[in-house]
C-alpha cells in the first residue's frame, strides 16, 4: 500500500511537529510538501522531513503528488485553505479552531460538503487513550446517565502576548478544546453556558482584552452540567483530567508524572511535577489521531472528527465570552 | 483536671454519636445529661452512655453539674436552645445549620454575645486532617495567591424525603458543609454565588422542592473563584475531595478507600469502593472537633469556628437558592 | 447479652492498650479486673479504666468474674499465665511471642488441649482490613496458584536495648508477625527458611545480639516463595505491606499516610509520611481481633489464630536464627 | 555536525527496533548499514530504514562510512563481533549479556581495551527515567546510607522454549538486568548470591534446564542487601519496579498503566493492567541510551556502561545457577 502524501500547511510550531510525525512515526503517511508564508521556516522544516517547499499554498493544495492536507497555518487563514483544499478534492485536516467566525465555519464546511470531501479537526485530545477510556466508559453505560462532568484544564505556563491578541481569546483558543471534551465524553450537545473569568496571572493579559483563569458551567441537553476550570500558569506542569459521574459511578482520566518514583523521607513522599506541556503529554494522541486520518482517508470512511464537531465548540466559546460580558447565563442558540 | 460535662440535647443519629464520643473517646469530656423530646430516644442513649435524662431542655441546660451543651435537636429548635444556654452561661457547641432563617440566626448570635460566652458551629470537616492540611497549606503560602478552588462532595444516598422536606434542601443542608469549607481553605469571604441544579436521582426529591444534583460556583473577595459539585447518590462511597490552586502550585485532600488493598489481573487492578459515609470517614474529625471545643472551654479560649462561620455559609446557600431561582448571579450582599 | 468479662494480666504498653479497648470501644466486652508485678501500672489502668487490680496473677485468673484472660505479661511468663488459665478454665488471649522456647510452648498447648478451652494469639495484623482483603483474595483464588510472596516491614524506630536483650532478638519478636503474615497470606505451611541480617542502624543492637536490618526467603509446601525485608528505622513512618503474586496476578496490601493530602508545587507533589507506629495503623485490626475473639468466647467457637498458628512462626524465628548463624537453608524439621 | 553512522549487527526483533530507532527518533545518527546471517531479515529490515545490507559482518563492520557498531546478534557471537569491531576501531554498542562465558568476556575487553575503543553494554533499563531517578536519588545522599534494596522484574509470558534453550537460562537472560540494576542504584558491588528458584507456570521450561520463578538475595560491598524477584508470566502486564531503602528513607520506581484512567463503580475502583512489555515501557530508555551512546562517541567520553559493567551481572548470574544447583551462598570470586 502507497502512503498518504499529506501536504502541511503551516511551519510554525504544531505544524512542524505534524510534518516530522508524518515523516518519522506515522505509518503509511509522508509529508511531500510543506508551505509557509515565511520561506525560512518552510525551508527549515522541509530540511528536517525531506520535502519540497511550495511557493505558494495553492501550488501544495493542488500538487498531483498531493493526497491531503494539514492545515495548521494561523487561524484567520484555515477558512480560506479549506475551500481551497475542498475545491481541489483532497481530505483536509485543519488544526483548532476552525475560525473564530462562525459565519466564515459555516462557508468551510460549505465547501467540503459540496466537494464530498472528509474534513478532521484536531482535536487531539480525544485520541488520549486516558481520556478516550473515559468517553468509551460512558459510552458503553458503565457509569449509567451522566449527571455530572468536570473538566480541569491548565497550561504551564501563558503564550504570548501577540498570541493571545488574535487567539480568540482563553475560551476559542484554549478552553475550546476542553468544549470539545464535554461534549465528546457526556455524548451530548451543549445547550447554555455560564462563565466566570479572572486575569490574576499577567496584567497584560488583561490589557489585550483577555483573561488567564476561568470557570465555565455547561448545561447538556441530556441534562447533564458539566464545570471546566483553566489557568494559564500551573507551577507543577500540565494539568489535564476529565471525570464523568453518573449514576453508576465515574470515569476519570489523570495525568502522568515526568516520571514514575517516588523519593520517602521522614518530610513524606515526593513525586516529580507532572509532564511538561503538550508536546510531552499529547504525543500519542497525535500520533493515533494521525492514524484514524490516514485510515479515513484511504478506506473512505466517514471523519470522527468533523465539521460539526469544528463548530460547536466555536460556538460555546463565543457563548462563553458573552456570558462573561453580560454575567449571565447564554443559550448556544442564541450564537448561531 | 475535671472533666468538661457536656449535656447532649437531641438523641438522634448525631446526637447519639456525640454523645458516645464524649463518654468512650473523648479525653477530659464526659456526657452526664441527656435530653429528647422522644423519651424513648433519650432513655437509649442515657442508658448506653450511663447519663441521666433531663425532662426538659431548659432542666438540661440549667443543670449545676453541666458545663456545656451539645445541641443537636432539629435545625428549627437551634435558636432556642442557644438562648437558653447562654442565658445559663453554658459554652456550646451547635450542629449545622444554625437555622435556616437569618433573622433567626442573629438573634441566636446577639444572645451570644450579650451572654459573653462562646459558640462552636460543627462544621468537622475543618477537623478532617486531609482537609485541615489543605487549609494550613494555604495558609503558609505554600500555594500562593489562591486563583481556584474545587469542592467535590457526593453522597452515598439520600436521605428520607421527611427529612429532606424539613433540610432547608441540597443548599442548606448538605452544601452547606461545602460552603464553609470554600471560607476555610481560601481564607476570604464569598462575595457572590451561582447555582445550578437537576433532579436525576428520585423523582420524589423534585417534588419535595429540592435538587439531588447541584454545581455551585462562588467569588471570593480575594478574587479567587471556587467551583462545587455535589450528589445524593453517588455508586463508589462517600466522595469528599477539595483542591485549591494558586500561583504557586495546589493542595488538595483526597478519600480513603474502604481498606487499602488492590487486586491485579489480566483486567486491571482493582481497590475497593471509598468508605461509606460520614462516620466512617469523619469519625476523627469528631474527635479533633471535641478537642478543639474541649480546649476551648476549659482555657477561656476563642471559638475557631464561632458565630460568624455558622451564619455566612447559610447566606451562601440562600443565595444559591436564589441563583437557582431566577437563573443569575446573586450576590452574598442581596440575602443579608 | 452481657458483657465477656477479661481480666488483663500486665500493664505495660500493650496491656494498657488492650485495657483500654475493651473498657472503651469492644462491644460486649469489658475488663473488670487488671493485675501487672508492677503495681503502680496496675493502678494505673485500673483507675483508668475502671477496674479493680488483683495482688497475683492467680487471683486474677480464678476470679469468678472472669471469663476470659488477656495475656500482656513478657514473653517468658506467657507459658505459665497459659497453665493457669487453662486449669482455671478461661478463654484465652494471648500476646505474641507465645514463647522462645519451643518445649514450653508444647507444654503451654498441652494444658489448653486438656483443659479444652480456646487459646487465641494476638497476631493482630490477620485483622488488619488490607491485609486481610489480600488473604481473602488468595483463598478465593483470585490471584490462582500462589507463586511469590513479599511481605515489607519495617518499624519508625528501635526498640530500647533492653527491651531487645529480652525479646527473642529481631527474627522471634519482629519477623515472627512475618511469619505468621506468609503462612496466612499464602495458606502454606513453611518447610525451610534462608536469613541474611545486619547491623546498620545501631551498633548497641549488635553489641547485645542482634540484627536490625534482615531478609528473609522462605519456601513453602505449596512451593510458593515468600521474601520479607525487616528494618528497625524507617525514616518515612511505619512500613507495612503485603504481596502475593500468583498465575492469575497479585493481591497487594498498602500503607495509610498520616493524611490524605497533597501538594504540588514546581519542586513535585508532596504527600505526607506514614502513619507512625502500629497503634496508629493497626487500631482497627485490634478491634476486630477482640470482635473475633468475643465472638469465639460467647459462642463457643474455634480459635481463628489458635495454638499452632503461635507456634509455627516461632518455629520459622528460630530457623532464621540457625540460618543466619550457620549460613544456610534451615529446614522447620530441624527445629521442632 | 554530522550524524554517527551506526552498522546494525543482527536484524531479529531487538536488532530491527534498534534499526527502526537510529533511523527515525535518534538526533545525530543514522543506521546506513545492516548486517545478518539470515539475508531476508537484513533485507526486510535494510528496506523499512534505508540501509543497505552487508554481505558479512566482517564488511559491516570494516565499512569506511561506519563510525560504530551496534551488535545485536546471538549471545554466542557477541565476543567475536566486538573482536573484530574492536580491531576496526569501531565505538561499540553491544546488547546484553556480553555473552556466557566469563572466558570469553575476558577476550572480548582485552581487545576492547587494547584497541583503546570504547564499548557500552545495552542495559538499557538505566537509562529509564524512573530508575535513574532512584539511582541519582541515592547516588545525592537522599536515602543516607543503603540498607536494602528490591527488585521486582516479572515478564508477561515466557519466551519460546528454544529461546530459552539457548539463553543461560532465567539468571542470565532476565534477572541479569535486575543484577545489573542492584549495582547501578545501590552503586556498590555484590559479594555473594543465594538463590531459589521453581518452575511453575511451564513444565517445559523445567525440561529445558530452566526456571521460570525465582528469588535472588545479594550482598553487596557496602553491607546492603538486595532481593529480585522474578516471574516469566505476570497476568496484569510487565511489572518493574525498584526501591532502595536506607538509613534516610527510600528512592522507588513503579510502572506505567496501559492508559491513565478509572472507572469507580459500587465495585471498587479499576485502573487499566501496566503497559505490556519491554517495547512499551523501556522506549524513551532507549532512545536516552542511544543519545548516551552518540554523546560519547561524538566527544569522546567514557562509556557509562562499559565492560565491567557487562561482566559483573554475568557473574553474579553464574554465581545464582551455582547457589540454586548447590543450595548455599555463593561468592562472587568463586566465578571469576
Amino acid at each position: 500500500m502507497t502512503d498518504l502524501r499529506v501536504a502541511v500547511l503551516g511551519c510554525g510550531r504544531i505544524g512542524s511537529m505534524h510534518a516530522d510525525l508524518l515523516d518519522a512515526r506515522v505509518d503509511q503517511a509522508s509529508a511531500p510538501v510543506v508551505f509557509d508564508v515565511n520561506a525560512e521556516a518552510a525551508n527549515a522544516v522541509a530540511s528536517k522531513v525531506g520535502a519540497r517547499t511550495a511557493s505558494s499554498l495553492e501550488e501544495a493544495v493542488g500538487a498531483d503528488d498531493v493526497d491531503a492536507v494539514a492545515i495548521c497555518t494561523s487561524t484567520d487563514t484555515h477558512v480560506d485553505a479549506i475551500v481551497a483544499a475542498a475545491a481541489a478534492g483532497k481530505t483536509i485536516f485543519c488544526e483548532k479552531p476552525l475560525s473564530l467566525d462562525i459565519v466564515a465555519v459555516d462557508r468551510a464546511l460549505a465547501a467540503v460538503d459540496s466537494a464530498g470531501i472528509e474534513l478532521q479537526i484536531g482535536f487531539n485530545r480525544r485520541y488520549d487513550p486516558s481520556h478516550k477510556a473515559v468517553a468509551d466508559a460512558v459510552a458503553h453505560g458503565a457509569v449509567g446517565d451522566v449527571h455530572l462532568c468536570n473538566i480541569t484544564s491548565r497550561d504551564p505556563g501563558p503564550p504570548p502576548i501577540d498570541y493571545i491578541e488574535t487567539s480568540g481569546g482563553i475560551f476559542c483558543d484554549m478552553t475550546i478544546h476542553d468544549f470539545d471534551m464535554a461534549r465528546y465524553v457526556t455524548g451530548s450537545e451543549v445547550v447554555d453556558v455560564f462563565a466566570r473569568g479572572a486575569v490574576r496571572i499577567d496584567p497584560a493579559i488583561g490589557e489585550a482584552g483577555d483573561l488567564d483563569t476561568a470557570v465555565v458551567v455547561l448545561t447538556h441537553e441530556n441534562g447533564a452540567i458539566t464545570t471546566i476550570d483553566n489557568s494559564r500558569k500551573c507551577a507543577y506542569g500540565y494539568d489535564q483530567r476529565v471525570e464523568v459521574f453518573g449514576s453508576g459511578g465515574k470515569a476519570a482520566s489523570d495525568n502522568y508524572h515526568e516520571f514514575n518514583s517516588v523519593l520517602a523521607t521522614e518530610r513524606g513522599f515526593l513525586r516529580p511535577p507532572l509532564e511538561h506541556f503538550f508536546l510531552e503529554r499529547y504525543t500519542r494522541s497525535y500520533l493515533d489521531q494521525w492514524a484514524a486520518f490516514v485510515e479515513m482517508a484511504t478506506t473512505g470512511g466517514d471523519s470522527q472528527v468533523g465539521g460539526h464537531d469544528g463548530r460547536a465548540p466555536l460556538v460555546i466559546g463565543l457563548a462563553a465570552w458573552k456570558s462573561v460580558r453580560e454575567g449571565r447565563i447564554v443559550r448556544t442558540d442564541e450564537i448561531g
